[in-house]
């Protein structure tokens, strides 16, 4: 059978930029898979080396035994059978939080999700009830969370994020376009930790301005914590949440980056109450649960034990765990920056390229004077071997045309020093 | 922060009696635990008893080493890392479908999902592209496939399935009261194996004239292969999609019912090509891989390892484990429906109380003299220790209202027997 659609399809409502991208970036890595790619976002492969996958499950195994007193055939079939929508390991992520970044949280205010890319699509779903419930995005903006909302149909509209990761005016700015329009902004998007791809780290004067902004204009924040660990143990912020005022934020994280992408789980935490005005008051964890019942049932409970019993093995806690793979992953971004400096810095390629130097998070964001497209990543993975995300695809509407983003964590060091000489060729091929 | 919600909220979206009723039917469950419960559809826990999940995995990887030629840290990076969209089991799966169920597809036209509800999800996403894009579903109709529609807001159109599962006028009758409302009926879900909840299975000629009725209508059929397993062997249809002009159906199977439902691994057989005014023919398996992109990335790799183990260790196939459990279930149903025929048989019950007798499947369904509701359910709980689920969650408009769903799936033979003794009493006291 042969399905036509129009050109106001799946694709235009998801757009391109968005979701093309991805599947565009994949094809182009199949066909070359000899190019260095610095296009991943994914942890080094070394994270796992260390990791007894089996070892965690039982010790999780062994802990429901404890805990519930349970045989270890019942804690097995805990494991084996449907679990409860918002999860099994919420006690240990609630202590896990509160030991690892001071945020103190009720277990029933956690939703444990499939990766944070589903704790996206649950909160905005349960938050953005009409079509003229909008959602605001800091740009540039993780890609994920551009998609979460093309899937359910959420408006987006953008708001520049600027050098220090907020703009007040920028926000008001934005709320008073989607009320013109006939909208109302429900929830504001932003990862405050060396966002991908800005590599800003919001400092505590902007945390407040934020939640200051989002108790003016009635809005709820979605926080993605996803680089927190990245950042130098000095200059360390606590999450928006933490800080007075952070009843209104939602926040989103994940274990794919400090434990493994492979186990898909992450979480939501969301204590806010909901009214309605028939039926009783609930959480929005309550809400985001009912809605999971129907994208995914539940969090495979196997995977949540994985990530359970490396909590328990380190004391309810990934502090340590996390502190190493951040040291690790900053070495290889500060080595990327190094390379960068060495070769791209000379008197030949001055004013044609140039590049942020962030702290912390998985890349570096970089501007040509030519436009960056699939066609020019096209000509660059042929030609020159290496191969890089075009960053329009991080902008709602346009923006980032002549920028790519970098990503050094998935690779050697030996790896990023040929990739940038890659890089180095074809930056010099290009027009002036 | 209290966040206040209108009447048109999520809730009047997704409809209360839909996923109202599974967080209702947990919260009496838990509030009753020594109640019996005939409500949920997991299959018998001594499913789990002879698996070696470890064990699993490990045949899986060793696989991955041979097919590949990885080495094992390699092949366990595999696992651990992001995988693609679209899954990493897919050949195993096309294999096991065309050894079980007769049905021949390739494997690029296999999505792996989180369980058979993400499927759901992303078919409909796929389909469903404009607001007049209707889903139309053979009632009464499982509550996940209603929900998956209510949090896309795809809007549903019910179709009587009547005794045989299909009927065609009722078909004709829905897409026409659909264009006169100015939309388009894009799909109809159908579960043509003992459907949960009604228990029909769809014959030969009835499949024939589903695909007849689907060509005149340009629908595309989705089909929920769940309980396929569960036919006496005798019975045994092939699938929808094996037929002639099954080339309009998308099939959606899950490992839940014969391997286990803590996976999480689901998949959508979706071959149908995609052409857009722009951009290259696709298939429609690639586009839900790239919606799955935004709503759970992948599905854990881990757990479509343990799936992939099992379906290696019978030579890419579930035939056996299905057969067996198949008749394990089988047995569960028969004996529930005899302890009924002795229990709630006598003249003291006749006229009162009565259901149909399935040969699979793991549901009966009951009809009363009585509003079967939430309220019934508490009066029942409290006062009779024994659970059921009331049958109007599967109707999307109205239906149901005095009957509920039975499920044999889940419990021992004698607690079935003490079970049909407390719901005799219930009845018993019901008013004539």
């Amino acid at each position: 059978m042969s399905l036509t659609f129009e050109s106001d399809d799946l694709h235009a409502s998801l757009r391109d930029e968005t979701l093309g991208s991805v599947s565009f970036l994949n094809e182009v890595m199949r066909r070359y898979p000899d190019a260095i790619s610095f296009a991943p976002g994914a942890p080094h492969p070394t994270l796992y080396d260390d990791l007894d996958v089996p070892g965690s499950v039982n010790r999780f195994v062994e802990h429901l035994q404890t805990e519930r007193g349970l045989s270890r055939t019942m804690a097995l079939r805990a494991l084996y059978e449907y679990g409860p929508s918002k999860g099994l390991i919420n006690e240990l992520v609630a202590s896990a939080l509160a030991e690892d970044v001071g945020l103190s949280v009720h277990p029933n205010a956690i939703v444990i999700t499939v990766g944070a890319q589903e704790a996206m699509l649950l909160v905005l779903r349960a938050l953005c009830r009409s079509p003229n419930d909008f959602l605001a995005v800091v740009e540039p903006c993780y890609v994920g969370m551009i998609g979460a909302a093309r899937v359910l149909g959420v408006p987006v509209v953008p708001v520049e994020g600027g050098a220090r990761g907020v703009d007040v005016g920028e926000i008001r700015r934005a709320t008073a376009r989607v009320r013109k329009a006939g909208g109302r902004t429900r929830a504001l998007y932003v990862a405050p930790d060396f966002a991908n791809p800005s590599g800003v780290i919001m400092d505590e004067v902007a945390r407040r301005e934020l939640l200051e902004a989002a108790r003016a204009e009635d809005l709820v924040i979605i926080e993605d914590m996803a680089y927190g660990f990245t950042a130098p143990p000095a200059a360390r912020i606590a999450p928006v949440k933490a800080f007075d005022g952070g009843d209104r934020v939602v926040s989103i994280g994940t274990f794919s980056k400090i434990c493994m992408p492979g186990a898909r789980v992450g979480f939501a935490v969301a204590d806010q109450t909901v009214s309605r005005r028939f039926g009783p008051t609930t959480l929005l964890a309550d809400e985001m649960a009912l809605i999971k019942g129907m994208t995914t049932v539940n969090t495979s409970p196997i995977c949540q034990a994985l990530i359970g019993g490396l909590l328990l093995a380190e004391g309810g806690s990934l502090g340590a765990r996390a502190r190493a793979t951040g040291a690790r992953q900053r070495s290889r971004l500060s080595h990327l920056l190094d390379v960068l400096d060495r070769e791209l810095h000379d008197s030949e390629m001055r004013g044609r390229v140039s590049w942020n130097r962030p702290d912390g998070g998985f890349f570096v964001r970089m501007q040509l004077l030519v436009e960056v497209d699939g066609a020019l990543l096209e000509i660059c993975a042929r030609a020159y071997k290496v191969l890089w995300t075009p960053m329009r695809a991080f902008f709602v509407e346009r923006g980032g045309e002549r920028e790519l983003r970098l990503s050094a964590s998935y690779l050697d060091l030996s790896t990023i020093d040929e990739g940038v000489r890659r890089l180095k060729a074809f930056v010099s091929s290009l027009p002036r």
